[in-house]
């Protein structure tokens, strides 16, 4: 019989269980350590596992990462290179990661902070903002994620754009593609909102130069990964007054060191790596239906590219 | 020559004139209150006049107002009963609106008061919250406004409903209608989005008796009118504990009075009366839109029903 093999996250492993179950009942689940006879898997669901196991599963077919990130699974060399490592599209996740980063657009675009000061001393008074049609935000990572974080900020009437590897088209979307419009695509982005992999190309892809692209008064939200960003770059490019603010989610290291600036720096906002949340119910979505495919001889999609890395 | 009568609110006067002159070439745009012939003025863009004007245009066709709300129209005697009230249904007012709400709910649910506490502290600890389809928020007012909320809350997952004077069948929100399903609709909600308008059945809807019905620990919003919320009873279900907070953008006098017991709450959050803005060139289309299907003899949508009062 075939079997998945199941290495739960934060998400206690019985839920993972209880979907599997219900929805392929003619595919066994093994608990991680438990794995049986290795033949039997063919599928794993996993974040990572310790080195050297994927080369004992003669019979994989799939690899599904539990979370966005897909590091372990990537950085593991006894993965073979033909095995499709599918990515996380949970529902869930997209959903409470595009809340937390409309909330921080709006939190900068609508003043609240100032606001919050407002009240304080009992002042009434309108603060002007520039309407959203005016106010440019830029998404940097157009996949599952930025692309529904995108369509929520055009809804909002945001003029939106998004930079990613290759050229998409989404309706009201204005889209930038590759290394060579980087620069055009940071030089019209007041709100720039960073939902980059980490890979080997993303390394400090925030730094000093591209923040010397973005315009004057520009405000930075990373909720990608902390690699991607310049957090020394990032404070200078504040201090000097060219960026306005930012909202960081992600570090360099985590839990972000007490000694680190970036606490207490009077214009970032930090949430300790929370923006998204995801459960099995909706995890295993994606997974049992690329299992089914698998079993129908069809192509996956969502599927990383594992020569770039994501 | 057919002309609108144009009294802008805080939008300068010369957008509006622009948006006529190049949609409705053959429509004059005469300025307030520069009237000239009064037999010309068929239409006439204001969200209030002095008292007996109105009677004054005999050839009247259409009134539109330039904010949401309509009082100022409704309660002026002299404006003939069978001339239609068109109300705002500019896109910038819906999306400005919707985000200002999006930002209370997401702020509430997702913690990010307490966040920006534990910043301060340096504290770096993940807060658990509710995943958003167990979150339900209800939206006490179902138009246009109302409407577009409804949508962007349930786009991002959260369990959504709306109460309504009548039944509304909107996909994935579930719709509470009349006075009689006012206490199941308040029993499930957590978090209560108020955008009702001001009138005589509106008044201090929001009361000691309808916060009881809400389940304990609920959020209470506020961006309709100040008249609807009995701000007495409010601080008394928030200092019982029986609310865990508030967030308020009208109220009963406005600007809020610096005596008022609201400023300095701990669980209350304040913005002036701004939560939502437009501008001429979206407020027009819909006036636009209606003045062309008068004078085509077609019927009209977006009008007021004046015998509920908006």
């Amino acid at each position: 019989m075939a079997a998945v093999l199941i290495r739960s996250g934060r998400e206690p492993v019985e839920n993972w269980v209880a979907v599997f179950n219900k929805v392929l009942p003619d595919v066994e689940c093994r608990i991680w350590p438990d794995v049986g006879d290795r033949a039997d898997i063919e599928y794993v669901v996993a974040n990572q596992l310790p080195d050297g196991q994927f080369a004992t599963f003669p019979n994989l077919k799939l690899v599904a990462g539990t979370r966005v990130g897909l590091e372990g699974l990537l950085n593991d060399e006894s993965l073979p290179p033909h095995i499709p490592i599918l990515r996380n599209t949970d529902r869930e996740r997209a959903a409470t990661m595009t809340a937390w980063v409309l909330y921080q657009v709006i939190r900068h675009h609508r003043h609240f902070e100032e606001y919050a000061v407002n009240q304080r001393s009992k002042a009434w008074e309108h603060l002007k903002y520039r309407p959203p049609q005016e106010t440019r935000v830029g998404i940097m990572g157009m996949g599952n994620l930025g692309t529904t974080v995108a369509r929520a900020l055009s809804g909002l009437m945001y003029r939106v754009a998004g930079w990613s590897r290759t050229r998409k088209d989404i309706p009201g979307i204005e889209s930038f593609a590759g290394a060579a419009e980087l620069e055009p695509f940071l030089a019209r982005t007041d709100i720039l909102i960073s939902i980059l992999p980490r890979t080997p190309e993303t390394e400090n892809v925030l730094d000093a130069g591209r923040f010397a692209m973005l315009p004057k008064g520009a405000y930075v939200i990373n909720c990608g990964r902390g690699t991607t960003l310049d957090e020394d770059a990032l404070l200078a490019a504040l201090d000097s007054g060219h960026l306005s603010g930012a909202a960081l989610d992600v570090f360099k290291v985590e839990p972000l060191p007490q000694d680190s600036s970036l606490w207490n720096h009077p214009k970032i906002a930090i949430t300790p790596h929370y923006s998204c949340s995801g459960r099995a119910v909706f995890g295993a979505e994606g997974i049992v239906d690329a299992i089914r495919k698998l079993r129908r001889g069809e192509a996956l999609t969502g599927t990383v590219d594992r020569s770039q890395g994501y």
